[in-house]
């Protein structure tokens, strides 16, 4: 049933699709190979689905697939992570199926970060029957004075064409990669991830110019490949469509993960928007649990046409929300064994949702037995929270997720006796959101002469001023607004290992001196080591703890 | 001068060498790519030398390059390495030379480790010109459930045939690759690098087996490539060369870093044997002073030459002993102002050998220009040692190591007043290695019913018994041995990731609540948290230092 299910979406007047001359193009992103790998249960998940996605485009065979960035989830991918990947590319993308596209641009400025800058399947010593075109993602993003990412050990080795990579840190120049097939000419642009407020300001300063060929431009598809926030995340932590050239025919839209890979028109810049989404669930969001896709674009002459294919080996995801007042008429509070009652409740609908999940899986043999599971339990007013993990243990064969199949939630609204709610009302209010007030306050802060450092504690205590302690999304969403706005700092100066936050805690140091001159500094600095905080392994993690440790006791 | 000293060492009555019926195999070993990778100054020497070693291989047109283990210095190796590496090798490894032998052997038995079990040469997606074959080392060698190694990201790649690989800890059978060149047969055997007493334990149980073809056994010349201790540092911690079979007729023997790489003739087994010695210095000890060499082995019929290639990349290497005491007639402890005339001393020795470095260097443009330099200072005999950070200033801009140049040591025998000197000097009287009394030592212990956890304080203590607390090398001795025994042990279990250690300081803990059954457990334990101790990065270190402090409070 799935299998045959596969619908045309989007059509626009393609009368004759004559072979010859349409671009057959597989289209995925965030991949995120190696998500979870050392789970017993979901292990392979990531692998299964890269799997699938190469024989996809094997079966169908395309002219070449497109990769919208966060192929790998690590940004240091494991040994079986890169052995993986190199094996699959391998076997699926070399072979004698002849590639029937020619290339028209200068490949050494497209394929830049590599010592072999042509095309994979023009290179004489490899036999390349599918071509794969990547950017960069913001798990898998360059780092280290090399400039290198995972991506370009897959290009130095011949599997993948890595382009979008811009070294400038002042000025972006997108040069799209030229394809003719037949009649057909595709002007391919890419963008590989670049922390969003830096992205957004520099397109507010002109500092992103998308190039285009210098004859017949009318007569190229113009596709563009991206990989940002496309959903608000802080006024300037992602990017509006109407940023984008209006030359543009197709935007590829990575890093969201949600899939919405039907094209929606921006009617005001009049092009299309896919937004693939992720091919493997990373977070047990409601964005993750639409169904997911990989897309088949075809395109001819400025014709379009995407064919929206489900992909069979992705783990089923279900998420429910239950809100504890609604069921007053069942039980309140006060009602004895009020916990119990909700216990069950909970239950009935994990058991409804597996039911459902069991349902969808017959008869696709691909789709890994055991779902994810998401129950939202909102328990405000009054109610209590059960213990998650006798809960769990009832579901630990069925379930891909036992161990946090239940998440307790208090809506916001029902704070009224918390410190910092005439903040929140405030933004609710003024429509504006978390972060933006995170970004007031770090403006007020920023008139201050004396900046405490902002460890983890200080931290804690900002968002205290505004927000409860137990209030978990905020604290996350200052942390996160902290780190897009560090990114910027930490690729500028090149902060990548131990060695450089040495250097940054020392500058740190020296900059207490003059406090009045280099608050940015601190600011900056507290933010690197807070990101190293959440973003790295356990082993930096706690190398940093002592290294802000010992910045304290010092100074 | 020295580029054309490439002389013939090795010459048994090849009387006509006819190119079709000759093998030319280059022939290195220990490469440690990425060693010192970040030193400002040293830190693209192993590349350096990599890229001449193939670029060597392509001048002289050689049928394939044998590698003997440690290509990698690092288990996992940066991103930078492994990109070199790969961008190297498809330079100088692919193209359109034709590959002018065959093999005869099954393929998917000598090349186990891939999903592409056959010689890259012979794929039909790759045009290799010169194929690489190569064992594991030590350094690179298989971690993980999968039990993979650095190597095999290159041979996924196609770059590189990884070849003798044992999977089975109980029994080895290396099976020769067969290779055909016109009259000429080649058994090639290889066996990547396995714990040396586990190994020296299969071969005295004959659990080591090399195969044979089956026919024609005496026409083919019998290559074999080992990784492993060579020069006794145990009783049973290397490979006594009569422990291999004396069918063989030449052993290219890796690990070992001192070029000894004229076939040097065992007369009790009839075969020859050459070490190569590593291609960077990654100590500084004599062996690795001496010069560094590749070869060029040519194999016809049953005939072989051996031609040595002086290596021009790597850096120049000095070391001297001084013994302050030899020179009474200049000045004694009591001489006024004798650190003075000590430093001077040194001073002299070290522009001795810059000056002969810079005298050798001449007209050697691709020497690197800084060499590498250590005294070597015997101060027993009532001398001080000097400052040698104000030493080291003196050459900050000619030596490559300035900070490490003069190293002082004290002679055993002065240690007269030492504790422990009586275990010492039995030691001297039987011809004993430090090595033997400590396994004496560990030996005697395990007699006892009570044992102490053998964290680092432990080991302290154990050696304190015997040796004097500053002699260092004794220190290391001790580790090195408890390592290579734990070896074992972490390979059977695959101990490799945090969590495996906590499993192992879970299973501690048990086990001390039964210290009579589980002696060993304990000890192997203790060992392997020493290993990690010693062999880990900084990240490492201090997590498990974590560790070993709360198992310590828990217990």
């Amino acid at each position: 049933m799935r299998a045959v299910s596969q619908c045309i979406l989007f059509l626009i007047n393609i009368s004759l699709i004559a072979p010859t001359d349409t671009f057959k193009i597989l289209i995925a992103t965030d991949v995120h190979l190696g998500y979870l790998e050392k789970d017993a249960i979901r292990g392979s998940d990531s692998y299964n689905t890269l799997d699938e996605i190469l024989k996809c485009a094997k079966t169908n065979q395309v002219d070449f697939i497109l990769l919208g960035g966060d192929l790998f989830h690590e940004n240091k991918p494991s040994r079986r992570c890169l052995h993986s990947c190199i094996t699959m590319m391998r076997n699926y993308c070399m072979g004698d199926s002849p590639v029937q596209f020619s290339i028209l641009s200068d490949q050494t400025v497209n394929f830049n970060t590599t010592q072999f800058p042509w095309v994979n399947y023009q290179d004489e010593n490899l036999n390349i029957s599918i071509p794969v075109f990547s950017i960069h993602g913001n798990h898998d993003d360059p780092t280290g004075s090399e400039g290198l990412c995972a991506l370009d050990l897959l290009s130095a080795s011949g599997l993948v064409n890595h382009f979008g990579h811009s070294h400038s840190v002042d000025k972006i120049e997108i040069s799209p990669i030229l394809l003719q097939k037949g009649s057909t000419k595709l002007a391919l642009y890419g963008l590989g991830s670049i922390p969003d407020e830096r992205l957004y300001r520099m397109f507010v300063n002109n500092q992103v110019t998308m190039l285009r060929p210098k004859e017949d431009q009318d007569d190229w598809f113009n596709l563009f490949t991206i990989h940002q926030n496309r959903s608000k995340h802080g006024p300037t932590n992602y990017i509006p469509e109407q940023f984008l050239d209006d030359f543009l025919d197709l935007v590829v839209w990575g890093h969201e993960h949600e899939c919405l890979i039907a094209p929606s028109r921006n009617e005001r810049q009049l092009f299309y928007v896919t937004q693939p989404g992720s091919s493997v669930a990373t977070s047990l969001s409601p964005g993750e649990a639409t169904k997911k896709h990989i897309g088949l674009l075809r395109v001819k002459g400025r014709k379009m046409n995407l064919q929206k294919i489900p992909l069979k080996t992705v783990r089923q995801f279900f998420i429910q929300d239950v809100v504890l007042a609604d069921y007053e008429d069942r039980f309140t509070p006060e009602t004895p064994q009020v916990n119990k009652k909700v216990e069950d409740l909970c239950y009935a609908k994990v058991l409804e949702m597996l039911e459902e999940a069991e349902r969808e899986r017959l008869g696709c043999p691909m789709t890994p037995e055991k779902p994810l599971i998401r129950l939202r339990v909102d328990y405000s007013g009054g109610f209590e929270a059960f213990n998650t993990s006798r809960f769990s243990q009832k579901f630990v064969d069925r379930v891909a997720n036992p161990k946090d199949i239940v998440h307790f939630l208090r809506r916001r609204e029902q704070k009224e006796d918390i410190k910092g709610i005439k903040l929140v009302k405030t933004a609710a209010a003024e429509g504006l959101r978390v972060e933006d007030l995170v970004k007031q306050y770090f403006e007020a802060a920023e008139q201050k002469v004396q900046l405490s450092l902002l460890t983890e504690q200080g931290m804690g205590k900002a968002i205290q001023e505004f927000v409860d302690k137990d209030e978990k999304d905020a604290i996350e969403e200052l942390i996160t607004y902290q780190l897009e706005k560090t990114q910027r700092h930490l690729q500028a100066r090149g902060v990548i290992t131990e060695q450089d936050i040495d250097t940054e805690i020392q500058r740190f140091r020296e900059s207490k001196k003059n406090t009045t001159e280099e608050e940015d500094e601190i600011r900056e600095v507290s933010a690197a080591i807070i990101k190293y905080f959440h973003t790295s392994s356990t082993h930096t993690e706690m190398h940093i703890c002592f290294k802000v440790v010992l910045a304290n006791c010092d100074s």
